[in-house]
């Protein structure tokens, strides 16, 4: 029906690069619970091998994004060898501020100097390593904020802020950009240092060019359209990538596409007109097997943006400019009510990769396997 | 323990002004029902009687502000010599551009030129009025959004509104600033064309220094942190002002205070640290008296402010410096239990206003003498 | 793929009965604006003359619902004589006790026992209308609730409401049942007096058996699991039926299936094991064109309910025994994924319906007919 | 005007009881990080100790609820002795059925009748300890739910769920009774089996009489009306008692009466027509000092149940019956306007407690002499 550009499509489709990151792959919960599962890696490199295999199913998962300390080793050039053979690159690197007992009152907003050093000094580390790692961009996510009125000042800590994040942007190197993260709650449960879009666009602004702005869809007050900040984060040259997960209620973390897949199409329309920001997945998979899971949102991210690829943006311009309502509506009806999977199974057999990927992943005893040999081996880990 | 500035409170409290709108004292109502009210003033300048009755009660309530085409007059002139006689001065010039059928797809969004070109003659044309009026403030509320995926393109409403508010920023004499509010949704209900602060704030970024963000404390998503957005646009220099109200679910326009008077508390507390912005009452009285509503959402003000200024700032640094979290939250709550009855009615009792000015306003048959007086002239209005 | 019981889905797609509601086709808007759409019906003949379209078009609308007293006539007799004759048949009795003057602070819960004497008669006269127009149902939705804390006595007016709905429970004959709303919010802002499905089924159980619950799908908390409160109450055997629309706000009254197509699935999957309650379509199309919203509304429930019936439910069960959290999931989606439009349209053909209602409707020239017929008659109206 | 009553509101206020939670005292966390306190117990000993510490200054705490396994101890009668040594007595008793790894898809209503069992049994054996240790209830909270639609059928998960309560509750001795409390979502994301109070409310109803429905303030979506709730459940004689804490997003339960300090005035408004329920604090204190955070806490208590009691009823119900909206609602503003630090100060002197709890546990070096008592011995640990 809409085969005017079906090749183009398909194009474009071969080209998406989904980073997946290594912190997915390991066991995660609730604050209630965490329940290990078998066959979890047990090391940075098993977790690299796991990525490796989404993106032998899938054709589109080429990246692997870095988590530290969690994934930090001695050699960092053995990690990179080690990404590159599995057919891997590098993706960003995500500093973690968050679980050092240090870090109870924030980390670059800690009212207290002597913590916000040894936070800039954690950043500017991870600068570093991006550098040995080839990593082209800082993913900076702050759990800074405060559980009551009172407990601290707002303005100072933005200030902190600033000043600490001034610093490491001027370490950061002409190839690496800066992406900085809002989140509307958790685990500051009055005030999130960065609680929304417009207060890391500002402190983007004050920080230069190269710092942008990182959109996670969990992170967000209900109702909040999150297509129109993609639209105007764009519109600014400040969309710096996404995390993507879905949610029914609060940050939930779940398999991207899976609560309400309208949304995401309707984030990839607005994504489809430009070259691609990075995209990388960010889940927590705390009930269900971890590279099916991984799989399945990959899947579902390649059916989202075919299925915006298919939007006929003549007639809908058209629509739109005729004033008619619904007809600029059903223009973007038509493409999401097409069923995608044919032309995705045959973009992912073009790239090598699986027609049917969680299929394949079922029936080729991954998970089994992993789970014996790394139960088995549990005494002698690599990393 | 307080009375270290008592003098120091009193005097700010006595300073403390709030403008009420004009169309907050007619009927309003849901898009269920508007149930008229007796009494309800029958123009513009009964509308200021009631106005200048709530600042005789509260002795707070000095300016009011104004909607056009509601409050429009042949002579602006007598408007405003009226407003004066009564012991008021004219509050900000709040343009309407929702009403017209014209706008049903936006105003200076709209898809078609045309309709913009009228929404930004109105716009002009308000920017005469309050010279005539010697209003100081233009204040924006754009009802524009849309109701559908698809309707029209997010990025092209953006720069149609950008370029309709540079022209009118462009009239505005320099005596004059603009407000510019947002909103989370309705009456649109997919995308509105500015729907956070964020928004807001970029656009008056583009527009010029006089463009500022205006807060409606009803036009949030739940949860948001309304007094962080508070502290951030003061930090930016970019805070216009306020509609004042309260909401349990939406933008409900409930009496300020009535949902949540701690929250109505920490947001004077980041507004007491620096001169008070434009503060405006903006509330649909459904079901409740109007010009009762409307003094007891003065007094409710001025509670909210005097235990904003009983903060012991000094004792608050010190806990915060010293990370005590539950220290800086204990300076905040015993400003917040302290009964400010007392110290309130003092203040307008030296202002020459009303001790309870509910009680007084009860009292002194002013509801019932305008329900007859309204009523009984109903056939020789004024207007 | 799923052709195993492809016959089986026709034939249940085909039996799929819709309600439109007489009330959707006239204007309607927001508390701030309603903006008037040309060729809109005059009185409720037309109103059921635009159903009538709706269902030539579909093939799956061919019920009418009423509201009272909006709907009024002299001849009830005549206007379902009207009904039949356009092929349609007469849906649920909506009786209105929210405009009247006299119900400013509740109908059935208001403190005053002379204004809850009249919302009971009008209650008991709607017993009477639907009894003549041979309507099956009465549909009980209540806009009582108080906007602010001490306004009324929360328990007083839970008593009223029982002790009304008693007196009209005696009155209904057997052929009738009586369906009871809930609402979360909306028009009251404090305190809705049936505020949740529970709050409802409470009542219908102290009613009798044929009280059941009624779920409008804009009635809910944010992030509420409505296809969860369907299946609840299905199990209690108290599910009454549905009103459908959208929403990504508030009671948004968007048309169904344009915010999130996969919980309207999601909803009919819940819906599909057993007889289907009424379902009734209840939006507002402020800015839309009426009689195509519609249209493409009972399309979108002809799709979800495709869906759902396509599920191998086989396989599903399956999954959920052996604790495959990934292989239940997917069970759904693969129904989800399919591109139901063929199915839709030959079931649709096969009613002699059109295979695609919009273009049809477009095609026909309908809209214009009638905003010129309409309008031209403006003076000459007929009911 | 309010000293009508003065004397009642000390006694009613003196009688009040607060349940704390011995979990309340250990280190709590979100999903994200742990940050160990100082000076906390080491074991269901020392967290009883620190309950009694809470009860000295506050003359209010007078109860402590358990939680197991992690209060799990052989010999139950000397644990009941210690409680009763230090001037408590021992609250509800309240089951774990989230951590064990075999609950990860469920507890009751897990797919596996295995689990099932299990989970019973825990239940059964829970019942048991209360006899042992002398506690009047059973406090159930289930994290049982799922993350995905598809991963298990709604309908079966309520089934057994109903199944394995009946069991519990044949086995429930004449003294004890069953609460059951619901959550709106977390730690289950897509579907939690008790989601609201209609959910826990109708399983109660299949349970039995002493089958009560408990209230968690955090556990609900955001804008309910709790104190709505409240009345309901006390007007069907199905008000079990409370979970105290507060929160601005989801479940953050942080310090009751910290966020929405006049909404707790409301509940305790509902509360006080008639005997109190059983009233618990269920917080995590993530980063503020614990037991100073429960003082404080119980303190916000008795200063919301005082405003309560302080109430005119009598003018509250004449304003209500002369449908006087404002009138009503300013008589709850005068008691909640009223500074009762005095009268509760009054109270606990009376009882033996602390005028100003949190400034003499400040005073007593408690936590300090804690921190360096449970270091020094962390070799030796008693429990």
């Amino acid at each position: 029906m809409r085969d005017h550009h079906d090749a183009e499509v398909r194009r474009r489709l071969s080209e998406l690069v989904i980073e997946t990151p290594s912190w997915g792959y390991g066991d995660s919960g609730t604050r209630f619970a965490t329940f290990p599962q078998p066959g979890r890696p047990r090391d940075v490199f098993e977790r690299v091998d796991d990525a490796a295999e989404v993106h032998r199913l899938t054709g589109t998962a080429g990246a692997v994004a870095f988590h530290f300390p969690w994934d930090a080793v001695e050699d960092y050039g053995a990690l990179r060898e080690h990404v590159e053979s599995r057919g891997l690159r590098v993706g960003a690197v995500n500093p973690n501020l968050f679980q050092d007992p240090d870090y109870k009152l924030g980390s670059v907003t800690h009212p207290d100097a002597g913590v916000r050093r040894k936070a800039v000094e954690h950043l500017v580390d991870c600068v570093r390593i991006a550098g040995e790692l080839r990593s082209s961009a800082q993913s900076l996510w702050f759990a800074d904020g405060t559980n009551y009125p009172g407990q601290d000042d707002l303005r100072a800590r933005r200030r902190r802020l600033v000043e600490a994040l001034s610093e490491v942007y001027a370490e950061l190197p002409a190839d690496q950009e800066l992406l900085l993260e809002y989140k509307f709650f958790e685990p500051a449960f009055y005030a999130t240092d960065l609680a929304d879009w417009g207060s890391s666009l500002l402190v983007c602004q004050k920080l230069g060019e190269r710092a942008r702005v990182l959109v996670d869809l969990g992170h967000h007050a209900q109702g909040t359209n999150i297509e129109q900040i993609v639209a105007l984060l764009a519109e600014e040259g400040r969309l710096g990538g996404f995390h993507f997960n879905n949610r029914k209620y609060a940050d939930d973390d779940l398999i991207v596409g899976s609560v309400n897949p309208f949304e995401l199409f309707l984030i990839f329309f607005e994504l489809a007109g430009e070259p691609l920001p990075r995209l990388t997945i960010d889940q927590a998979h705390n009930v269900e097997a971890k590279v099916e899971a991984m799989v399945l949102s990959v899947v579902n991210l390649q059916e989202a943006y075919a299925k915006a690829l298919l939007v006929d943006r003549d007639a809908l311009r058209a629509a739109q400019e005729a004033g008619d309502v619904l007809g600029g509506h059903e223009v973007l009806l038509d493409a999401y009510r097409t069923d995608v999977r044919p032309i995705c199974a045959a973009v992912r057999a073009g790239l090598g990769a699986a027609e049917d990927p969680v299929a394949e992943l079922r029936g080729s005893g991954y998970a089994e396997r992993m789970a014996e040999r790394r139960q088995a081996e549990t005494t002698g880990a690599r990393g």
